[in-house]
């Protein structure tokens, strides 16, 4: 094994229904990644022990870290959590009070994500004053972006949540589950796309922007990319440049209507991830 | 490391041009069969030293054997060796010859190929009385397995020499240079794939079919098998099913103009090898 530089710390919130796309997740970030030292950091509420010892014994055969971080439900019992408002939404905002204090960044990842290439450039940011670095889905045109300014009343690009680097030791000063109270008391109206939503009102100043193509492809559009970079990002670039390739909307790419230019290479990961699950239990 | 099997015996037979794919391919083939022990015998004419010496390398790193046999040009001048009938031609059918006595059988197989699934079931498959086991590229209907029919004057299936479990036993008493030549010699205006043309001219009746589906996928026909199959071979299936994905004609998938549901899945592993030599070098 090469020689280890520092820790990666990574974040995933999720309950069990997303435990086999983590799962893949991981199994992308560690086989594109072969060099680096990661601690997978879990934040969760009622994920069953088996399944934890599970994602735990993948991590473990990459010879990489696995930290579950179980949270007390009765504590955030007080937030509204329908459906539109899933516990795991504040574990992401709120991850600065649940991870170890000594920790200070880490890089939260959706679980619908493949990961093609080296994380190291992104990890290693200058954030300058941000507390966060994310990258928007402008799309075409900045339509999407200029209705949800719109919408929310912010003055700056709407930004994905499925891949964030966050500064901890500032989250910690700047993230407040008061304020994510009061929104969602007075704003829910607003929120389409919840934590997403949140994350704009309350702290979009606070974000610095990285470029979409490389840290949050959006797995739909490969037609509006490759047009906009006038046919440089084709699927040869895409797979030595992107690093996060992010499935968002419907279909899932588990499923079986799922069928685009990116299925065969999910699917691949997949099929590596449940065999390589099968051997480990 | 798991258990060790007994030993496959992967045949490939290429010039320089083709040191990058046939890379590709045994990651491929390393990366989806974990747990097997493979020895990787390169059939070659002028590979130069430095480039075997980089293919050891990365076979070696997945704890596989690797043997080049370098065959002495001289002895094979003889043959018409134009563009149509690259020596590497020779060294495929002859094999028999050319590899250890004591190796029984062997699987050959192209360099343009990506291996997504356990190659076991084939190679341990009863060959019965055939001395070689080999798919057909049917297509839609059988009009080229017909029109192949009439052009070589054949009464059997037309197979493709992409993939071909070899007896080698068999092949030993049945294959002979001098039969090559004769036809050579005699149908020459009638081949137009000169390796595959003779394969089916002289051996075709000692060839048993596998389905091409899994053993022989062409990855120019998406369409066609999820159609023939009435929508059962979607990607998920071809991801858990298929084992060997041959991307048959131009462009290749290595070109910047391939672009299908298949090309993304190539670049993941070319992207991979790249990574992987250059650790290597």
């Amino acid at each position: 094994m090469a020689q280890k530089v520092e820790p990666i710390d990574i974040l995933v919130t999720l309950n069990q229904h997303y435990l086999k796309p983590v799962s893949v997740m991981l199994v992308s970030l560690f086989e594109h990644n072969p060099q680096q030292h990661f601690r997978i950091w879990l934040i969760h509420e009622e994920i069953p022990m088996a399944d934890l010892q599970q994602l735990q014994a993948l991590v473990n055969h990459y010879q990489q870290e696995f930290t579950a971080v179980k949270v007390d439900g009765e504590q955030w019992r007080q937030a509204p959590t329908e459906d539109r408002y899933p516990i795991e939404m504040y574990f992401r905002l709120l991850c600065g009070e649940l991870l170890p204090q000594q920790l200070k960044r880490v890089l939260y990842l959706d679980p619908d994500i493949l990961v093609l290439n080296s994380v190291v450039p992104l990890w290693q940011l200058d954030l300058g004053e941000s507390t966060f670095a994310a990258a928007t889905h402008t799309g075409m045109t900045n339509l999407v972006t200029d209705l949800n300014k719109l919408r929310l009343g912010t003055d700056h690009a709407y930004f994905n949540s499925g891949v964030m680097l966050i500064d901890l030791q500032r989250a910690r000063q700047l993230v407040h589950f008061a304020d994510i109270q009061d929104v969602i008391a007075t704003k829910s109206e607003y929120l389409l796309l919840p934590d997403q939503d949140l994350l704009n009102y309350l702290y979009g100043r606070e974000i610095k922007e990285i470029p979409e193509e490389i840290w949050n492809y959006d797995a739909r559009k490969y037609a509006v990319y490759f047009t906009r970079s006038l046919g440089e990002n084709d699927l040869h670039w895409i797979m030595s440049q992107t690093v996060f390739l992010h499935f968002c909307g419907q279909p899932k790419p588990w499923e079986a209507r799922h069928d685009n230019r990116f299925t065969a290479l999910y699917a691949n990961y997949q099929q590596l991830t449940a065999r390589l699950l099968a051997r480990l239990s």
